[in-house]
């Protein structure tokens, strides 16, 4: 397997700034890998409210429902992170093994396991041996410091080949707040609520359910606007915290989230998920291109996510951009695929702006040197107008190469 | 692009008997390929009905409308099939092309143009220059013979490594009836009707409604139950073709598809398209597992499907078993992914008869070196018993290989 860092990571990567009242730690439990560290203990102060969203899938992981279970509450003192074992399709064990983790975490921490939350990502069907978290995560919770965002962000990977972070600051009433945010992709992402792994922080003081509704409509357009493969995880989950601790500072204290002061927050928010969300697509396993498709015309937003999705999934589509092909004919393909309504003759479509067909034919001005030249980009944008009504959309995938190929074909071995 | 013969070919290959009242012939018309044929002209007797199932694209191609239009009148005189080019989003010249060839066609057989039938796979987008007919469909229309069955199979064929034919001969009323078929596959194949292109012959005299009836309910478990990766083709057409010939021996004329007497034409008739399919999934691009998908104990049949597709389309799931690796799972993760009825701790899953999971976590019985050892075989059999109810159904699908990236990521340059 492939340890290269993608072509397609972010040039610049963030200074991440402390979050008031989380503190973080990490180390090497030995789960899956040698070498390298695999579990994140994030502390944060009493007070701190969570909210979440994940996966759509009917087998989720038991971290997965373990969260859902204790959601209700709106209260978190600590997240737990594990990377190269999923804890899903583990039944009874995998059950067992969230409980004593969470008991384990809440011991250190002094609080109740129900304000410990989990995530697990790697394999899928192996036993988690959570005994291996006894002393571990108590000596992270004396090491644990604000600043260690990049480490965090390192212990959560699996195949991602670079740490994603973003960040952002922005206006609360009178006073700054700041929004910290990291992600785990790689492969089996198509998330139908949140991708794989992604916890946001902030010094907001937000109330639980305000802090839902933010989160809710936030992945809309950010994480189930990405796809890799098409493949929906069992674990996907998307945490948000929010210690309040900027209200010692004036920032004003949130109850609703349609409040009119959490305008900027949540545009800021939004621009943290966006951020993730695109690094994820970036480290796509075995990417070379980030690809951007554009639907506009159609009947509705929801028609165009889904004729969107079809042209971002198509292995055929995948296959062309990796060998950079401007095979816009299988555009036409999964465009006509995805049973929601087009129509072939007033179709059009283009490749980084060069329109290549209209109104159901190739483009009079069709040029394919011209074409050939900009699927060279790394970044391809495929941008298909149906001429129908009003419903636009934006989806954000990879090329399939033959390194995903190979990374998926022996992932296990 | 490898032009070796896929290691799923069948073994043995039918001898294509003589279907009275059907002549073929075969040409290089130089549409795109070159020193190979790449067009076939099937000629029918006076009195051959004719029955289609084609794509549900939204864009289909000009061949897929033009025979769309003229099945209503249920009378053929002759087929046109050309490879390199589909007739796929060529606006008006397309319909133009499909005009003119049918008029060629028409003109060597002295028929009505609305009796001849075409189909076209190949390259979507590209004007195809029907000119290239004139002459060649005349030649085709006195040089047509009634045994060259394997050299029409292979004008056909795109990135197909070997022809595809099968044949049955059953009795109707006190008469032998004999049923000939051809397909091509390869990329592109989620048929959500027929796929790519299939034909059957028979000398059976069955009305056009009959066999129409009998065409639609035979496809559903057979050609739309293969998926090579979920690409539902512009293009995908099935015709059947009935002579009525075989009337002369005393085969009863037959109006509708309930008359009992059908019953071992129907059986025979889908044990062709059943074969034609599997030889479809052999073939699949790239493909070296030919892999079955059954789901058992599914609130319904269409749950069924619908969560056998989402295994079969799962590219981490054909990566898996193109790596040989019993990934479970990533089985798991399709099943959940469908969105369909499923109990993660009431699901089992067995790989080539070995069970590796049940009651929502690993089988105790797993043996990682026995079931390793199965991964080998090149059928892969994964059986998925949800236990909910009495659903049942069956998909055929192939690996997914680094082999597969490569032809698609150069199949036009």
């Amino acid at each position: 397997m492939s340890t290269a860092v993608s072509p397609l990571a972010p040039t610049e990567v963030p200074d991440m700034p402390v979050i008031s009242g989380v503190k973080l730690a990490t180390a090497a439990a030995g789960i899956r890998y040698k070498g390298r560290t695999d579990v994140l203990l994030a502390v944060m102060e009493k007070g701190t409210t969570v909210a979440g969203v994940f996966t759509q899938s009917k087998c989720p992981s038991a971290p997965v429902e373990w969260c859902r279970a204790k959601l209700g509450r709106g209260r978190a003192r600590a997240l737990v992170v594990n990377s190269g074992n999923a804890n899903a399709f583990t039944g009874k064990t995998g059950r067992q093994a969230t409980a004593l983790t969470a008991s384990i975490a809440a011991r250190a921490l002094a609080c109740s396991p129900s304000e410990v939350f989990l995530a697990s990502t790697g394999v899928i069907g192996e036993p988690l041996d959570a005994t291996k978290f006894n002393g571990v995560l108590g000596a992270l919770a004396e090491s644990a410091v604000p600043g260690e965002w990049m480490n965090a962000a390192k212990a959560i990977m699996t195949t991602d080949t670079f740490p994603k972070v973003a960040t952002a600051t922005v206006k609360l009433g009178k006073a700054v707040v700041t929004i910290n945010g990291m992600a785990k992709g790689a492969g089996m992402i198509m998330p139908d609520m949140a991708t794989m792994l992604a916890f946001v922080f902030t010094d907001a003081p937000i109330a639980a359910g305000a802090l839902q509704s933010l989160l809710k409509s936030g992945v809309v357009d950010t994480f189930n606007a990405v796809t890799i493969d098409g493949d929906t995880s069992t674990s996907d989950t998307l945490l948000a915290f929010a210690t309040g601790a900027a209200a010692v500072n004036g920032a004003p204290k949130i109850s609703r989230a349609g409040d009119p002061r959490l305008k900027a927050f949540t545009k800021a928010l939004r621009t943290v998920l966006a951020d993730l969300a695109e690094q994820v697509a970036r480290d796509g396993e075995g990417a070379r291109k980030l690809v951007e498709i554009i639907v506009e015309g159609a009947m509705s937003k929801g028609s165009a996510r889904r004729i969107a999705m079809s042209v971002a999934n198509s292995p055929l589509v995948k296959t062309a951009i990796a060998g950079e092909d401007a095979n816009w004919g299988r555009v036409v393909m999964a465009v006509g695929k995805a049973g929601e309504p087009a129509n072939r003759d007033k179709l059009a479509i283009s490749f980084n702006g060069i329109r290549v067909a209209s109104r159901g034919a190739r483009d009079p001005s069709y040029d394919e040197a011209g074409v050939s030249a900009a699927m060279k980009n790394p970044k391809i944008q495929i941008k298909i107008a149906l001429g129908l009504g009003k419903g636009r959309d934006r989806v954000l995938t990879c090329d399939l190469t033959q390194e995903y190929v190979a990374i998926n074909g022996d992932y296990r071995s």
